[in-house]
């Protein structure tokens, strides 16, 4: 019997789930309602990626990674608890599984790699562990309850890749605007993925006035020429009394997404009382956030960014499509990386 | 020049709000706009406690609790990044003080420990480590923007100090239950203090149905005889399949009200999708709940519970003075650790 959640996976601790596992059976038999897939590519979660970095460099992260995956069964970064997703073609389909799949579908999975059984088998020999995109052969599993989706035939699968990746951020930042009704926004690391695809559906949701926080003025630029903010302002998304300065009249919705430590505090000092903040980074501390609000006095609605928002997926696409500002930022990352 | 933020005391590293200081500039020189208070009794937040026992055991947390405030002028547990109350006698005020206090007001504060400057003074002698209640020598500093509430004349202060102690949760429950309109509610740790009192707050904010989960079968008689639930449940809150089975139909709205780590997925499990998740505990992990309802594909919506919401402590007081039933489990707590 298969469980749709994935506990027919579990090795160890016995009960949990796939998540909190330490240890999950990776190996390829397809069960009845799964699916299992030929791994082309890992993409790491920014933060888990950038743990890694710092603690073995570049040179040492191929083994790190390897050695999290041959001892786990699935890439979860022990340190940030974070993992990534991955790139694959469907390889086969269990008679019952929900999914709607076909055996040589080219999908990205939408769930973390944190609960995803995962195989390694080329030794990441083509991956140099100078980026987060990682060249891969092996396989995964996916669930009954798992989420993929099929890779569009219209954009690179890069691309589409990395904008699958961060789709969660810009449809809940689309649900948290239109509920507010015209709010101004600011978004903490307005550049990156999530962040400029979050500028681009607060714009579309109806946002008042957009305000991007950037570290850097090369980075303002590129946000000012894409046009994705009324406002581009740039200071340290750490330092809380320097992101107040630099936003002003505190705003109605701010988005994080940065993914370094200690943004909590910038995010709640820069919000109105009554508006929200919207955490995405997983570099972002429970006990910061609702200790700082509670320590500044701040009545703000703060939210655990969940990835999962009903067609996520389909949406995230689409404003990339519809957005050539945020397609040429995406593609100009890709390039810088490649 | 004093900070309404208490940006003044802060030593190192410089910059940065108390909170995230390391160490704080406790001298009970009352600055302009600060108020110095004498302390009587700490409070420590339960998931601090728990790990300084669990480190320390009971002997050595008298001396652990010492080293901590010595070295950074504040009580934050530097595992659990969370601190606690306290409760006092206000010993001066400065001439442009926003907080309305006057000399010999007895308080408590509603900001957390992490962020007010204390020294102590008695050498923690009266206090034997087995709870997380502690009488204490010493002062305190209230900046501008800090939260305290004075002690009402008609209930005893330990009373009063644990109500306020957990006043964020009865109050944000209140809101998201009206928000959501009659849902059906369940309270994870329904016969804890924060527990209780949410139970007792979505009660009178028309929850359809009440469901509390709690560890043991004692406790449930307890929550039964108290009559705060329509349903109550014994499970391991950290067991998501356990809990779900408890709950069965899941609910629109869930507290989280356990102190231990690993409730998250428990939390989501048993929501609908649509519905909310609001944690309070300290214990809870941003990264275990987010990747959890991307993993689960949950569309449920999960909050940071902050604790800090206008008028949280009078909520909260008034509630316990209307709840007989409310005000007898806390009393019956008091007794237990008396």
């Amino acid at each position: 019997m298969t469980s749709p959640y994935g506990l027919h996976r579990v090795v160890e601790p016995a009960g949990v789930l796939p998540q909190q596992a330490w240890r999950l059976d990776a190996s390829p038999e397809c069960g009845a309602d799964e699916v299992v897939v030929d791994v082309e590519r890992l993409n790491l979660d920014a933060a888990s990626y950038r743990q890694l970095r710092e603690e073995h460099g570049v040179a040492g992260v191929r083994r790190a990674v390897l050695d999290i995956v041959a001892s786990r069964g699935k890439m979860q970064n022990p340190v940030t608890g974070s993992g990534g997703m991955l790139l694959g073609t469907v390889r086969a389909v269990g008679a019952s599984s929900p999914l709607g799949l076909r055996v040589g579908d080219r999908v990205a999975t939408l769930v973390s790699l944190t609960l995803t059984p995962l195989r390694i088998t080329d030794g990441l020999a083509r991956w140099d562990g100078a980026d987060e995109q990682v060249p891969c052969s092996g396989t995964a599993v996916l669930f009954g309850r798992s989420i993929a989706a099929v890779l569009p035939d219209d954009l690179p699968a890069g691309l589409a890749l990395s904008v699958l990746d961060v789709c969660g951020a810009p449809a809940l930042t689309d649900r948290v605007v239109r509920r507010h009704g015209a709010p101004s926004v600011l978004v903490l690391g307005g550049g990156g993925k999530s962040g400029s695809l979050s500028l681009a559906a607060a714009r579309r949701a109806g946002a008042s006035r957009l305000v991007a926080l950037v570290p850097t003025e090369r980075e303002a630029g590129a946000v000012r020429d894409a046009g994705l903010a009324d406002v581009v302002v740039v200071a340290d998304a750490r330092d809380p009394v320097a992101v107040a300065e630099a936003v002003g009249a505190p705003v109605d919705v701010t988005v994080v997404c940065v993914d370094v430590p200690g943004c909590e505090h910038g995010a709640i000092l820069a919000t109105a009382d009554g508006g929200t903040v919207v955490f995405f980074s997983m570099a972002t501390s429970f006990s910061a956030a609702a200790l700082g609000a509670e320590g500044l006095a701040a009545d703000v609605e703060m939210l655990v960014g969940n990835g999962y928002v009903p067609g996520h997926a389909a949406f995230a696409l689409d404003l990339l499509r519809a957005e050539p500002a945020v397609r040429a930022l995406f593609e100009h990352r890709q390039t810088r990386q490649a």
